[in-house]
């Protein structure tokens, strides 16, 4: 007998016919002689929903009501999908986040998870009850209702797989598993059978939406596998667990991310200190820049580019243009048609040549590559957003066609 | 400076111009400088959508869950109010039954408040927010979400005035407040300035709908004040207090009843222990009997009149068939087609004949009565329903035409 910790998020529990489609999977794992524990997001677009509800009233409400109101989504998809195994005939209980136990900080919205409280959790496993959790959402110090966050669900799931110290922690969503690659774009992409934490981690990062980044991040610190698989598909999905590595494989995927765009600063005084200062302004307005390149300086002056996330660039010119302006002959400039493309994978500690492999890839491709940034485990380039699947494709091939 | 306690019902925070109607009424209490506590229901048709989303997956679903479901409701009108009452520039705060610390009993759908537990009420008071709490639900004593019913936010407003010693409890609703007989049938209906508990609790069990009737139960055993008004009108509505009398009133209204069907047991033996028994046995199925008529015996049987509700009438039927098989001769009779009018008033404590000038009131009318049955402050008959218009006119005008 196995402990189980599941997770469905929003597409999965959509409708009735979906619902029970989930209670079917929970059922079978308890049948078998689980204790099964399910962590559940709110249904479909019910969050959107909401979002629309309060914008009606007021777009600046507080971030502590706002979590009041978007906490009743998983409160709904809860007591419905409960009801949906009771109508199965199965012994289940419903508890939302603070019933569960899952104590947060105080950051309304955006609440990390400090401490798991899993007595009432217990107790309902000993009474041979099927457990049906609320994820995103948690209790604060002062008895308030928080929420996580986008993905917060994720790191619900796998903070109780911790605390429980669950077998494993399944994450149902509607892909399949982890991929080389986007199938969509790249359709000889393959399944992975197994991924390491930090690999997830860099894929997460980088947008592949699989995992929310958190989740992963704490399946490392206590050690919890993690499989992600489909909730419509009756398939084995991704395990993502310590140190994984498939031998042939020297990297685990290739992502994308078009959500980025360029800033040089050019002309700026070549002083220590000067770039530190540029950047801690722009941290303390909570824009994160990305990859960073300097000239090297021809004093008195030197450029720096770096990349930013789309949506940040209007925000971080404003700054710049504020801290810059005094300075003569310095120039901002930007360039949102760009793309970054990564390849991620373990390997890259122990193969060399894995960045020069990739290179090659993009160079036969006759792809401009404009920036590079490396990481022990990640090599990402910025290229023009035009070229971006072409760049997929050919850094895909070059790494997989070997065992395609 | 007073401490106030209103309630708003589902329709008065129907939509986002309903709920800054409603925020407006708050503030403008808060800012004459009172200490505001609002207790608001689930916003106008939402319990019903509710209920139908739980239909879909299981009509047969546990109350526990069923609870969990439909507490969602307050929890998004408490937020949404709350977010209308920061965009006012007030200081709020939402907050749900078992964080306003209301204590029920464990009956799930149908709980009873044991214990207001206020002190998070008494602190955010004391922080100067005006105070939003969730209607309809609490939590027991396993920690679990129970609702109270229909109607139940009333019974959350005035407990929640009665441990806070609330100077008036505001109930606004869809009506201006009680009147002497429903105003759309009756359109010479007068509205009451005072009512007693008493006569109150008569009104609400005869179906007058406009107050819960365990709120004014607990009212009067707490002895809160409490003002029935409209929410869209900024009119004086009806005072409901202790022992209050208007000299000139023998009755505070009239009431009708169509929810009412008549069973008759014929030819049954004229036996002691035999009414006690039939009794007995509707009790222990939950059907209630209102009026009971028994005919002199004419030895060896006799028959034995009584009315149920309507919708309990199919099994009333039931379980008196089972009973009475054996018995030779004996027959069960019923009618749907009847009514019942009550006149209600604690005039009749202190006036004789009140009840003999409804009769004649009737006797005017040519209107036939079935069944009679009397208590203290009431006198209810059993007519056809089609004559129950007129009748109710016909007793409406004979003690109200004076003062018109």
């Amino acid at each position: 007998m196995s402990l189980i910790v599941q997770k469905f998020g929003g597409s999965s529990v959509s409708d009735a016919e979906h619902i029970f489609n989930v209670a079917n999977i929970i059922t079978k794992a308890y049948s078998q002689g689980n204790d099964v524990i399910a962590v559940v997001s709110a249904q479909g677009d019910t969050t959107d929903e909401l979002i629309e509800k309060a914008n009606e009233i007021n777009s600046h409400a507080s971030k502590r009501e706002m979590d009041v109101l978007l906490s009743t989504g998983e409160q709904i998809s809860i007591a419905l999908l409960s009801m949906a195994i009771e109508k199965l005939g199965f012994p289940v209980v419903s508890l939302l986040g603070w019933q569960a136990g899952f104590n947060t900080d105080t950051d309304y919205g955006n609440a990390r998870i400090e401490k798991v409280c899993a007595d009432r959790i217990r107790k309902e496993l000993d009474k041979k009850n099927i457990v049906i959790v609320a994820g995103f959402q948690g209790i604060n110090k002062y008895g308030d209702i928080t929420t996580m966050g986008r993905g917060g669900s994720d790191t619900s799931a796998v903070a109780t797989a911790a605390v429980m110290h669950a077998d494993v922690c399944k994450i149902y969503t509607d892909v399949e598993g982890v991929y080389t690659a986007d199938p969509r774009r790249v359709p000889s992409a393959k399944k992975l059978d197994v991924i390491s934490y930090d690999e997830m981690l860099e894929l997460a990062t980088l947008g592949a939406q699989v995992l929310n980044n958190r989740s992963v991040e704490m399946a490392k610190k206590y050690n919890v596998e993690v499989e992600v698989l489909s909730s419509m598909k009756n398939t084995p999905g991704t395990i993502v667990k310590e140190a994984a590595r498939l031998e042939k494989m020297l990297i685990s995927g290739v992502t994308t991310d078009n959500n980025v765009a360029r800033i040089s600063v050019i002309n700026i005084p070549d002083k220590p200190g000067f770039a530190f200062k540029l950047f801690s302004k722009l941290a303390s307005k909570d824009i994160n820049v990305d990859i960073i390149l300097q000239s090297i300086g021809r004093n008195p002056t030197k450029d720096i580019s770096f990349t930013v996330t789309e949506n940040q660039l209007e925000d971080a010119i404003k700054i710049l243009e504020k801290y810059i302006e005094p300075i003569d002959n310095s120039k901002i400039l930007y360039d949102k048609n760009v793309a970054k493309v990564s390849i991620v994978g373990t390997g890259m500690e122990t193969h060399v040549g894995i960045a020069s492999m990739m290179f090659e890839a993009l160079f036969e491709a006759q792809i401009n590559i404009h920036m590079i940034s490396t990481s022990e485990i990640k090599v990402s380039v910025l290229i023009s957003s035009d070229d971006v699947d072409t760049a997929l494709n050919a850094i895909h091939k070059k790494f997989f066609s070997s065992i395609e």
